[in-house]
């Protein structure tokens, strides 16, 4: 049995023939009507009913996406933003996920240093430690905020590798200001998130980090936007899992994204949110299946497995 | 009535005649043993009482040091490893010390892009949304993480102005290995940590943002062992208020954090943590006040802030 999560990840994303990832970021706004104009949950400004409609939505897309991809990525903020209510949701739908076989990546984006970034990685990475937290159940692995360099990334990828977890590090963001910092340059040419790269991928290559597919449980998110460099980090590291998110609505191709992957299809996860989970409310989708919302967002998911599917044959 | 969050704090600190700022990260194996031998809290594997006496130990911190302090850092991340109920709870403690009239600084230290950003700004900083949400108040300042540049900033300082709340940019941390990426310099000899404070003072300077007594809602955090640059942060940024963690358990002396003060003392909030919180695992204060653990944390409160007021008359 495969208990290392970069092995776990790999055979899923070998089963389901794909690396896609589905990320969820709901926003009450976008749901569909048949959700937002039932009576009890009719109402944004309610925190419970805004609340229960998004826990509702979500369900519902874990079951439509789970046979056809290996992970999906939830993006803690947009439970957070309902409080602690919220995050008791979070966890629910990570349970969920769970249950449905899917590789849950939390989407946490953490970072801190020493006892700080060991209670976040208690909270949001670690198997519970109380005797009493029946039904808690935390993602597969997460992301964290590379920062504050390795005295910041070491409690998160000690805690994963003691409960068969895994990490994926930022360590280039796709948004145009990231630039400024992320290809700060110095007097030898050597950009600095190079150096974060290079930092985390000493950390990822430490032997009891390295699982049977020869990938290491901590991985990098780099923004699909970043193709020029998708390359190049492919070849320096073949141990590290690349973490892509981007796909769709925020601009980055399937031959950008694939630069990621290896000639097996392993080695990456690319995630689009946006373009899967409100395929409703675009019109080539909503024109072929009218109001069946949740074969829309089938379609979208199978097209995205296709569109990489095709782009894998050009590569 | 000054409702300028950097007017506020900085007639806080006038009012308290201290920088001073008591951090809050509650650690159960740490507690005064006059709570958890009580025998209803008396399991640190019992989620509920160990949360309880987490609890019940930071409401009676923030009593005896709401008299002393302008401020309270309250650190997420250890109220996050109770799950949702310590994210309850932690809410429930920005309130209690709202209540105490103490300026309320959420560690949160979130960072993320476009609407992964708005999502966290509404859950940690704005002023809640929903019709029913009776008793959640959200802290008068967070922090956040710079990693992802202005982009990743912008968010969360708009919606600081329109709730007149604050935030605190990480650009320096104190731990060793921050040193590698944040001091990671170019062919000019200027360092990232220092593009990413120019950033950040450029957004801070603009008007909407700077308050009566001339500081923007949006300040800095700086690690107090990084007192070589704290000099000239203070000089090159006058309308910037540092958040200077560091002071006491992490090494960082007086002398070294009021390098961010201006003259009158303004300018900078000095916060302590586990040499506060903890006092009364010390030595030189349980040999003064047995069991007294109130005292302990007391009296430490007082010490620190006569220790910043002996380094200032000697600066």
């Amino acid at each position: 049995m495969a208990n290392h999560f970069a092995d776990r990840l790999t055979g899923a994303i070998y089963a389901k023939g794909t690396c896609a990832c589905v990320g969820i970021d709901p926003v009450y706004s976008k749901l569909p009507r048949q959700i937002t104009e039932r009576k009890d949950l009719n109402d944004e400004m309610d925190l419970e009913a805004s609340l229960d409609a998004v826990f509702e939505f979500c369900t519902k897309v874990l079951r439509i996406v789970s046979p056809l991809v290996p992970a999906v990525k939830l993006n803690i903020a947009f439970f957070e933003k309902y409080y602690w209510e919220g995050v008791e949701n979070y966890y629910s739908l990570i349970q969920e996920a769970d249950e449905l076989g899917l590789e849950v990546i939390g989407d946490v984006k953490r970072g801190d240093i020493g006892s700080t970034a060991e209670a976040y990685a208690s909270a949001h990475l670690k198997n519970p430690q109380f005797v009493n937290t029946d039904g808690i159940v935390s993602p597969d692995a997460i992301t964290v905020n590379g920062f504050a360099g390795l005295d910041g990334i070491r409690p998160f990828a000690d805690a994963a590798v003691a409960d068969d977890k895994g990490l994926f590090v930022w360590v280039r963001a796709s948004n145009p200001s990231a630039a400024v910092l992320h290809d700060f340059t110095n007097a030898e040419g050597k950009k600095w998130f190079e150096v974060l790269a290079q930092e985390v991928a000493t950390l990822a290559s430490e032997p009891q980090r390295i699982g049977r597919t020869g990938f290491s449980n901590i991985g990098m998110v780099v923004g699909g936007t970043a193709a020029e460099q998708a390359k190049k980090l492919r070849e320096q590291y073949p141990h590290i899992v690349f973490l892509v998110p981007g796909y769709g609505a925020q601009g980055a191709s399937a031959a950008d994204c694939l630069e990621f992957c290896k000639e097996d299809g392993s080695g990456a996860i690319i995630s689009a949110s946006r373009s899967i989970i409100y395929a409703y409310n675009e019109p080539r989708y909503a024109e072929q299946f009218g109001y069946n919302w949740e074969k829309c967002i089938e379609q979208a998911c199978i097209d995205m497995k296709n569109e990489l599917i095709a782009a894998t044959a050009n590569k």
